[in-house]
């Protein structure tokens, strides 16, 4: 059927097809399966009906940073092309918290609370995706009229065996660590909840694996047809190991000050570069190929193609006069305090990681660890030309690692093994 | 606090507490806990509030038989004793049916059926249980207001690991078999019936073992005192091997004829005696005792104490007077006949269970297996008294017992190894 469908294209349409497949497929971990993706192309060019694409959204975290803009871009590229993008406001289960009391984190909203939170997602998302092709859904509106009598019949649609192949509930049968019953149930309702969207399409996190499978899973026992699931990589953070988040404090926020945005990618370990470049910008997939391109070969310096990678990112959610000008002000601390190459270089045996209070002594910038702190407090330190936000942070040491204390005392680091 | 409530006490009532636990511990295969027991009948006692008995019931399988009259012959001793009997009529379930459709078995039904089937049970109970002091209940009361909210906080108080250690579901994951999630929503609600009826006592048989601890279970949960649970024997029906069942056609039931009653309860095997002298009849505790010992040594003949076990069961449910009737009935077929001691005798060769056509075909009693089965079908044959119902029917063979067909044609088997 899907063939069939195909067939009736015209070859401009099959290329139009082929097109967007490429688009979407393009910086995805995975798409499962890809020929679903095409048929669904296919149809939606024949009927003229857009794709429903479905995002769903924890209401309790509503700070969204440069991690989340990896999906919305993907989201993006699907508007550009006329097609609806779902926003699921995970509310239901917001609302209940949890049930054992065991997770402080997972704590109860009000209705109020999660209102506002799905006002602040919207209102930051619309930042990267048109506002005008978002549907905002809240899942109480169908789970809490959800009877017992309706649980089991969806609970009839699954095995145990399926919901134990999730890799956390594996790894703690595992370790023999308790599951509570009550956890089967996000997966049921994530599920469920694209069986009552008619949702075409599924993003998510690697980590979001099962989860998203869910979807497929149900609407399939529900006799609808089923979502593609499209899964994209996780950028890690600042610190260049673990996944950008707010908790970690290693994030770029999407609403943050231009100067700050500029300086924190500046810190970006050269190794992530070309993640973000790909996950982050908007660049064009040519551009993207180009300057990645450009850095292999030494065409272009890595200071530089930072530079541009800020300069985009400030320009995506700030515009090009604040981008402009948070790359002018940058350059000219370093210039007006002392050029790059007139720093004095510290030579640095090992490497590895070492909090923030210990480096700066060490390093004999300040005298003591108490001056240390007092200082970070006060903002007066900067780690490749971000403020240090935190006492407690941990360093990854890096050759030709800035470190700046007050205005004019800097330094450089020289790594050797 | 148990100690303490029972210190209060005078020491008739202490004697009192220790009468009634000796009482309802006689015949159960397992209390759980004693102590607990004998903490709510001082506490009753004190008080003057009556204890509550659980027993749950299967909605679609109203036909009572002997097997059933375990347990109520133990809720009648509570109710003797002034407590309360609640006959708990699992019609939620009965109602939903089985939702992946693969247990025939489990046939959903409708509103009139439940009412129906539960009507039949309280008036086949009556014939066991003072129906003044029952309370009939029916669980889709609470279970169909539950929400899913309801259910999530139900699940966030049991853990996966606690209900896979159910035999039944160990065994299908140690067989690599599925378990569909709804299954384990059975022993919820089950536990959660205990919650909402403030149970203090379930019964049930052995084989319910897992689901009635699930009420001390969740009672425990949601803060409230927790049910102690009676577990009685299971009572194997006329084959000596199988619990008896409708479905396996080894049952007396309990609205049988009263010559049926008896004329079954004359087939069956001596092993099984001692068995349904303390489960199956309300013999006083002596009674019973002395009359096990009898048969152990010998002063009693097992014909004669499978006489007063007839008699004694059809008193039960049809009165004195139709005991008398059908022990006479029994005795004068036999008598008028031929007396047992001038049945002919046919030696056996071997032993175990034979299809019973071929039994009376190689006995010489019937030309054929069509012929046998003809006789069958017309109710002409008789082992031990117990007409033949089925011409499928596997005979398990024992010495002594005596075949009839027809009015006139006896045989006695001598078995020899």
């Amino acid at each position: 059927m899907q063939q069939q469908q195909f067939d009736q294209l015209t070859t401009a349409e099959k290329r139009e097809v082929e097109r967007q497949l490429h688009l979407y497929m393009d910086g995805a971990e995975e798409v499962i399966p890809p020929e679903e993706l095409r048929a669904k192309l296919a149809k939606s060019i024949l009927t003229g009906e857009p794709l429903k694409i479905k995002l769903g959204l924890d209401p309790s975290a509503p700070d969204v940073h440069l991690g989340h803009t990896v999906v919305l871009n993907k989201l993006r590229q699907f508007q550009e092309n006329g097609h609806i993008v779902q926003l699921l406001i995970g509310d239901f289960t917001g609302k209940i918290g949890d049930p054992t009391g065991k997770s402080a984190a997972r704590k109860q909203l009000t209705d109020e609370e999660v209102r506002r939170n799905a006002e602040t997602y919207f209102q930051q998302f619309g930042k990267v995706l048109d506002q005008n092709k978002v549907e905002l859904h809240y899942n109480s509106k169908w789970l809490k009229r959800l009877t017992l009598e309706d649980v089991i019949e969806l609970a009839g649609k699954i095995t145990v065996a399926r919901l134990m192949e999730r890799d956390d509930f594996e790894e703690r049968i595992a370790m023999q660590k308790p599951i509570s019953l009550h956890e089967f149930f996000y997966p049921l309702m994530q599920g469920y909840d694209s069986v009552v969207l008619d949702s075409d399409i599924e993003l998510g996190g690697t980590d979001q694996h099962f989860n998203v499978l869910m979807g497929r899973h149900f609407q399939e026992k529900y006799g609808k047809e089923k979502q593609v699931v499209i899964l994209m990589p996780l950028l890690e953070g600042l610190d260049g190991i673990e996944k950008m988040s707010k908790s970690k404090n290693n994030y770029i926020g999407i609403d943050e000050d231009p100067h700050e945005m500029f300086g924190k990618t500046m810190s970006l370990p050269d190794s992530l570069m070309k993640k973000y470049i790909h996950l982050a910008t908007d660049l064009e997939a040519e551009e993207k190929k180009r300057l990645v391109k450009d850095l292999e070969t030494g065409a272009v310096h890595p200071r530089d193609a930072k530079m541009l990678l800020g300069k985009t990112i400030v320009n995506m959610y700030h515009g090009s006069k604040a981008a402009e000008a948070a790359e002018q002000q940058f350059k000219k601390v370093f210039q007006q305090n002392s050029a790059p190459d007139n720093i004095t270089a510290v030579h640095w045996q090992g490497g590895g990681t070492v909090p923030v209070t210990d480096l700066l002594v060490t390093l004999e910038l300040l005298p003591s660890k108490s001056e240390a702190r007092r200082m970070i407090q006060n903002g007066g330190v900067k780690i490749n030309g971000a403020k240090a936000e935190s006492i407690h942070a941990d360093i990854a040491l890096e050759h030709g690692m800035i470190i700046q204390v007050g205005k004019r005392k800097f330094v450089k680091l020289q790594m050797h093994q």
